[in-house]
């Protein structure tokens, strides 16, 4: 008989299954849930209130109808019975976090706080807690915290303390009726297995826990606000799980909603980014990946623990145990080609793209693909949504130089590639500054797989080889693989992450070289580049800061 | 019987000749002719050997048709018969200019010459002269030629010398035959009276030439280039003549190509942009005209010579007897919005404009006019074509900054358009402190009159009321302008372009006026832009040259 594990993902806008064949990895069949209140930004379920700006809010019921629907689907696709199914992983977007009562019901599920957004689940790309999070990095620079230095030296608002912090501030009732503010990946592990079992992963980068000194102080949370003094062992929980634990078996109750066997092991919850790295065979030090979508998430790791300015974490056993791992990112990749394609590209290509049946970034990169590094005369810097690392200012904005009455639409989208290329540079750079050697980059994402000039561009930049996830679907499937790792070797599984990424994990054979002739060509524009990045990002002239403020000033008064 | 004038205006495609009633300006009716030729810049009429890059040609023949075919016509629709004409005014683009023998003959009317290029018209746009343009620099450089400071400090490869060194450096034969190198406005003239008549407007601009010292001296033309030293009383004359004066009047032959009466009194060429200057009725000094095309050229006078760092000429009596004129200019103004809607303006923008049977210009416009300056985050350096004035440094390139996911189309519309008009106050500033002052500003040209959002944001940005030609064609009135004066009083014209200006300049009612509160807030951008002008085009960061060097240095080894 067979043997399956599910790989449960819940992405940003939909959640999906993947049924994985647990001896080599195979992706048998999958099934996808948009989540039927999607993001709400604007108004709540039937409500005519407007909505704070920059809230992002979710439907935790969202969450439980993926369950429902796209576990029976895959079964059934699959001609898979419950009894092969050995495991259960889940994977989800993070800090993406909701307040739930004493029994683990979220509150908005109540009928008396329906109405209150602070009932509901934030988005991680919720950003109306910016106020919580520069009072968060006042108290700590204030008093010296050294847990700083482990998120790059500063506290995203996308984060759970800021998070809380904004519903005391703004609905001190909800904060006061939760028992327990948790990562929606811990909450659906609970939903599951009947217990809250938290995730080191989650606690590590987002909820500033660590393994050798635990979270901050209750004096520092004091300082913050003298309400959340005891705020860890109210809302949070000390109980942290490793990464490949098993944190349970699935409930009666589960097992119903999902058509499941009851007791089927269930794995710890983990981030989507993160559980991606043994799904492409990266189970040790010196390989970064790269997970490209509308953003790119880096994720690597080291035996070392170093603190490296800029790049948002470092988390002892974040992925592997045994191992530190690191997170960094740049804000600005997909969408940036996206807002290019949409905004900036003449009819004429659009026609022509139609009329030949093909998409128009394959347009785009056939005009362009012979150009040589520096043809076009052109030069980006990739922060039309600022940048997260290693400059981690959401303030910057985009640059282009060097344009012409000659320059073509093709050149211009060329040239912000390679700008985001460059950006992941400045970040392989500054972990290879800070001692955090890299020998290879691998690559997952719709991008990576389908744009051979692009990746092509990144290896000759960076100067390393790059490896692609043949996934189309890797979180997923690093579910699927933790899932096989709680099942263990007796359950059907693996004992170890390393046993399972050895037998599961999927690549392409295709690796993208580095043309010598093409790096020594992208060295000379990657200073230019980096003279740019220092003068507009660095303080010498924050004139994307001014003119941000003035448009800011005004919206404002309008 | 009613009087009128003919204003004939060669511009860089066609000629067209408009006729003027004297007494009050109206422009009764014009006729246009596209050159048969247009511009040769690949190949010469009947050869398939490929033109040197940058080379762009003419065929004088098609100066002549231009006579022939639209001087009968205006008469023609005009119902106006030769009697009632009492002068001709030409103008013309410049430096453009063509080798002769000793008739007036152009050297390519000549069958022996007829395959080699340095025989043809060598247009305004000509670039292929950059190397003796060089080669003149340092030559005046080392002599410490103190005739350079009357042209900003630099000789452009577009005028009279450098092109006549490049038919010296490459065809010398050619160099030897022509009686005469001469400005295509004087060449028409000659065609028109008979005699060679040197305008001291086109002299002055082109040529080296002043008042008080004449041309450069023999030393200095050998020192250029020993065939060289008589090139002065070889090729050109010293036989200068008045912008206003009579140049003789119209010969048999003329009078039987025009279908004009034999003895009409033929004006002065002068230059396209400088005769517009009495066409808006500015006589005096204080007040500068904007040409606004494709680029955009500044005119303007004053009692005082001043040298001002990167304007490009200043010339006694160059456009009203008395006065010293100033040209400066911005390489870039019209080409930047057409490059603008031919390679970055997506899909939909068209098909809303064709819906909405409106140019796309227009739709842009109403998109984006009830933007506050700084509302949309941007700023832009108007280099797509290089910098004019003040930089005079055709290497440097385009930049936009501020952009973000949000920015829209029309906003980058706008940024050009305020960044063209941050580039004209950087020249109204630069006459300013060079001690020209600017009460006024006045343009003329297309965009001038259809763009109300842009003409707004040129007043609001200079602080400076801004009045606007009404007429169209505000050279080709300029020059029918021209034309009663050579007439006279005593011919039906006038005396002066003083009184001429009084009666026949036309202006539209409306006047643009300075709106305090976006003058407050374009100071603030325009510091910005000062800041950015300054670090990327003084030397601070040559990244623009080093881009385009490097794109260089690709397309010549392909």
């Amino acid at each position: 008989m067979k043997k399956y594990t599910l790989g449960i993902d819940y992405g940003t806008l939909s959640g999906r299954t993947v049924l994985v064949d647990v001896e080599n990895g195979e992706e048998v069949c999958f099934s996808v849930l948009e989540y039927p209140h999607g993001i709400m930004d604007e108004y709540l379920p039937g409500s005519t209130k407007r909505l704070a700006p920059e809230t992002a809010l979710q439907q935790p019921q969202d969450y439980l109808d993926v369950l429902q629907k796209t576990i029976p689907e895959v079964l059934e696709m699959g001609k898979v019975s419950k009894e092969q199914i050995i495991g259960i992983g889940v994977d989800f977007t993070s800090c993406t976090v909701l307040p739930v009562d004493a029994d683990g019901q979220p509150l908005c599920f109540h009928e008396q706080y329906k109405d209150r957004p602070h009932a509901y689940v934030k988005l991680w790309k919720h950003h109306a807690a910016q106020y919580e999070a520069d009072r968060f990095n006042e108290v700590a620079y204030k008093r010296n915290e050294k847990f700083m230095d482990r998120y790059g030296g500063r506290m995203s608002s996308e984060w759970v303390v800021p998070k809380a912090m904004q519903i005391l501030d703004e609905d001190e009732a909800i904060y006061q009726a939760m028992d327990r503010f948790i990562e929606a990946g811990d909450w659906v592990v609970q939903m599951l297995v009947g217990q809250e079992k938290r995730s080191l992963c989650q606690a590590g980068y987002k909820a500033v826990w660590s393994k050798k000194d635990g979270y901050p102080s209750k004096d520092f949370f004091e300082d913050l606000n003298p309400k959340m003094r005891e705020f860890v062992d109210e809302k949070l929980s000390r109980d942290i799980y490793a990464t490949t634990d098993c944190a349970g078996n699935l409930t009666k109750e589960a097992a119903k909603l999902t058509g499941l066997l009851e007791g089927t092991p269930v794995a710890i919850a983990n981030i989507d980014a993160h559980v991606a790295l043994p799904a492409v065979r990266i189970t040790g030090p010196g390989k970064m990946l790269m997970i490209m979508g509308t953003s790119t998430c880096h994720i690597m790791m080291s035996e070392e623990e170093r603190f490296i300015p800029g790049v948002g974490g470092v988390v002892e056993d974040g992925v592997v145990p045994g191992y530190y791992a690191y997170e960094a990112g740049q804000a600005c990749v997909g969408d940036h080609f996206d807002w290019f394609v949409k905004n900036c590209l003449p009819k004429a290509y659009h026609d022509e793209a139609n009329e030949r049946n093909m998409d128009v970034h394959q347009l785009l990169v056939e005009r362009v693909k012979d150009q040589e590094p520096g043809e076009s005369g052109l030069l980006a810097l990739d922060w039309w949504n600022g940048n997260r690392s290693i400059l981690t200012d959401a303030e910057l904005s985009g640059l282009l130089i060097g344009a012409t009455l000659q320059t073509k639409p093709e050149e211009i989208y060329r040239a912000l590639i390679e700008a985001t290329a460059f950006g992941t540079r400045v970040i392989t750079e500054a972990f290879e500054d800070g001692g955090v050697p890299i020998e290879e980059l691998y690559a997952a994402g719709g991008i990576a797989q389908k744009n051979a000039m692009m990746m092509q561009i990144y290896a000759d930049v960076t100067n390393k080889e790059i490896r692609i996830s043949s996934s189309k679907q890797a979180p997923a499937l690093g579910a699927a693989l933790f899932a096989s790792v709680a099942a263990g070797k007796e359950g059907g599984g693996y004992d170890s992450l390393e046993e399972a990424a050895e037998q599961m994990a999927r690549l392409q054979d295709k690796v993208y070289i580095p043309n010598p002739k093409h790096v020594e060509a992208y060295n000379q524009l990657y200073k230019e580049y980096k003279i740019l990045h220092d003068y507009f990002g660095q303080g010498e002239n924050d004139v994307m800061k001014r003119l941000k403020a003035i448009k800011s000033a005004i919206i404002d008064k309008k």
